[in-house]
């Protein structure tokens, strides 16, 4: 709208904004984390069956209810001997009824070898496996009919996997934010526990804003552009195991916006809003947050900077920028590594080092981070320009590229920290 | 259970098995993408809305339907000029009515400025954009009252996002058998797009075997263990998008698995089993498959080596081995890659090189997959031995290391390369 008051807000609303400071990205990350340290509190867990946790966050240390092996079984089909009953040479044992897994073997005679199957339980009396193609004749003999096989020496413990060996009981299996992912859920199978403790998957209101904005799939008059803010954060909080709340659009009218916040707000552990935190004449969120305990500040950070952060009605409230990329870099820099820190979920983005494929230049106040596509030599592609709004871009890549505040030029081959998307 | 013949195979049955032959990894993983190349039939499509299409395989090219941008934009708060209108002192301009995003603005006649919002519509007769902070006074005017505005110098183009400057309409947005992540959704989103054509995710029913293998939760008997498979691979098959169908636990008894694949088969694309495919004497799996096209072979890698393939009652079938890490291995080196290849959908893992943090040896005929721990520095730390049994040391991983085929010592130093779990 071309209104120059519109919802009688004047555009120097922004200068009188009593809350306007800069922060580093390090302090805004600890803002954040302190804002949704309520997400960790003692109620907020539950038990689920292990098919139900996957990417969640483990609520307690969990310790070893058994030893993994259970018992020493065989890592190997073949042969349970005794090694000492085998010489130098090689001997000629007489066999014994076979050892299946799952099975409970009788005490292994003197002088005498058992067909054992991989994972069956070593029979007392032995100490070894000899694998089947080792033995003379190199396949079982058929059961019932007795005879004997020819075996090579061998050591103690050869392909023998201990009790424990992995394992102990009462050892931590699993700390307290363990990320649940298919081998950690894998490993509390393994332990026999059927159901674990986790957090709550927290659920978030997530409301995009802008007159400019328009839903995708209707028609676009001119002036205007598709959200596109909605679609990449539901997904990327969908990927972080967020349970999503999409309130739609708001237009830049404060006072919609905050009707919207209140009737769709009931019961979200976090709000975020996108659009409407800078420095512009029309501000919605900053004009909707004005009687709310909410701070607008910049953070030293390029895309990204403008960002709010407080509570709505006491619900934590997070404000990022309208533009895409700056959206998704505000998600991975500061609400994902605070999920993970407080819940263990999602996993911590791992950081790696790559070798620029191009220079680059970068403000040197602030924290540059750049889109780029890793390339399996370990280089890294710079992907788009600078520009936040570059969403083609942002699809071709799979990293982040962090450029830290202080430098201001890096050449090709250069190392950079990213994180994989 | 100890009876010499189990359910009347005798244990030489693997000896009179007629499909058995050797594959390096390449060949394997060849097959297994050949045996699921119905997954990407053309009758194998739907069109989802975005917001239900995360972590799909895209199934159409996309062109984009319009520019991004739409059209000539504000990357900045500040004031729309016509560059030619400001000489290299500054200048003095009369100010108009702002332009707000989303509004469609008048024609800035010579020698004025117009304050404008980010992402607002350039106004024709303008061609660049002076940041506010740079205007003095460096904040926006009370609207209606008038004024002027000093400026410095800028040229044409500055901080105007130009149409189509990140994609023009009609280019080719996304490609067939692109993975749908948060930023391809926001792309698509972007674009105006509300849907998405996608293949349709597979159903997989999966089925672990063995005498010796107990449901999580129940009590363990002597010489059983809990069954990690199944929620191990369950996991990893859910990550990777796949609807999957568990059958629980199969006995060694040929006729119970077959019944159990005969009832809970019905409409899935993909039959897996994990256990008896070995050559020990009681291989359940092999003997249910006895009247079936199915190969079981011995892949030349380590661990994960005996595999099943072919398909049970026309569905596909992948048989992996009963080691809870063979079986992980099995899954990321094959099942994982073929679904990527066809669909798009997981994302393929991308190749990464590290440094070992410790020698390593490995046998020279087979491709070794060790589990280890990617450091930031860019060093792997292995986890857990050679063994296939090391479930703790796997829930401390997070990557795969390959030593290829040919290899047989790797010092501390030496560079690997890494699949990221």
């Amino acid at each position: 709208m071309t209104s120059p008051t519109p919802h009688g807000h004047p555009p120097e609303s922004r200068a009188r904004h009593p809350h306007e400071h800069a922060r580093s990205v390090a302090e805004h990350a600890a803002a954040v984390a302190t804002l949704l340290q309520p997400l960790r509190a003692p109620g907020r867990t539950e038990t689920l069956p292990l098919s139900r946790a996957l990417g969640r966050g483990l609520a307690a240390d969990v310790a070893a209810p058994v030893s993994l092996p259970p018992f020493a079984n065989s890592q190997m089909d073949g042969y349970a001997v005794h090694s000492g009953d085998i010489p130098d040479g090689g001997a000629d044992l007489e066999t014994m009824p076979p050892v299946a897994a799952g099975s409970k073997p009788s005490v292994l005679e003197p002088g005498t070898a058992a067909p054992i199957m991989t994972g069956a339980v070593i029979p007392a009396g032995a100490d070894a496996v000899v694998p089947i193609e080792r033995a003379v004749p190199d396949h079982f003999l058929e059961p019932g009919r007795g005879g004997t096989v020819r075996l090579p020496a061998t050591g103690p413990g050869t392909y023998v996997r201990s009790a424990g060996s992995d394992i102990a009981a009462g050892e931590l299996a699993l700390a307290t934010g363990t990320c649940l992912g298919p081998a950690q859920l894998g490993l509390l199978a393994a332990l026999g526990l059927a159901e674990v403790p986790v957090y709550r998957a927290p659920t978030v209101l997530l409301v995009t804003t802008g007159d400019e904005v328009v839903e995708p799939g209707r028609p676009l008059p001119p002036g205007k552009i598709y959200d596109s803010n909605g679609t990449l954060l539901e997904a990327a909080m969908m990927q972080a195991g967020l349970t999503v709340r999409r309130a739609g659009i708001s237009t830049d009218n404060p006072d919609e916006l905050r009707g919207l916040l209140r009737s769709e707000g009931q019961g979200a552990d976090l709000i975020v809003t996108t659009g409407g935190v800078s420095k512009g004449a029309y501000e919605v969120v900053r004009q909707a947050m004005v009687d709310q305990p909410v701070d607008f500040l910049h953070v030293a950070m390029q895309p990204g900077g403008p960002q709010g952060l407080g509570t709505f009605d006491d619900v934590p409230f997070l404000g990022f920028p309208g533009n895409p990329v700056s959206c998704l870099v505000s998600f991975e820099m500061f609400l994902r590594p605070a999920l993970s820190g407080l819940l263990g979920a999602p996993a911590a983005r791992l950081p790696l080092r790559a070798r620029l494929a191009h220079p680059l230049t970068s403000p040197g106040h602030k924290h540059q981070v750049r889109r780029g596509s890793l390339q399996p030599g370990g280089t890294v592609r710079l992907e788009g320009g600078e520009s936040s709004h570059l969403m083609h871009a942002l699809a071709g890549s799979n990293v982040l590229v962090h450029v830290p505040a202080g430098v201001t030029e890096l050449d090709a081959g250069d190392q950079v920290e990213v994180w994989m998307l």
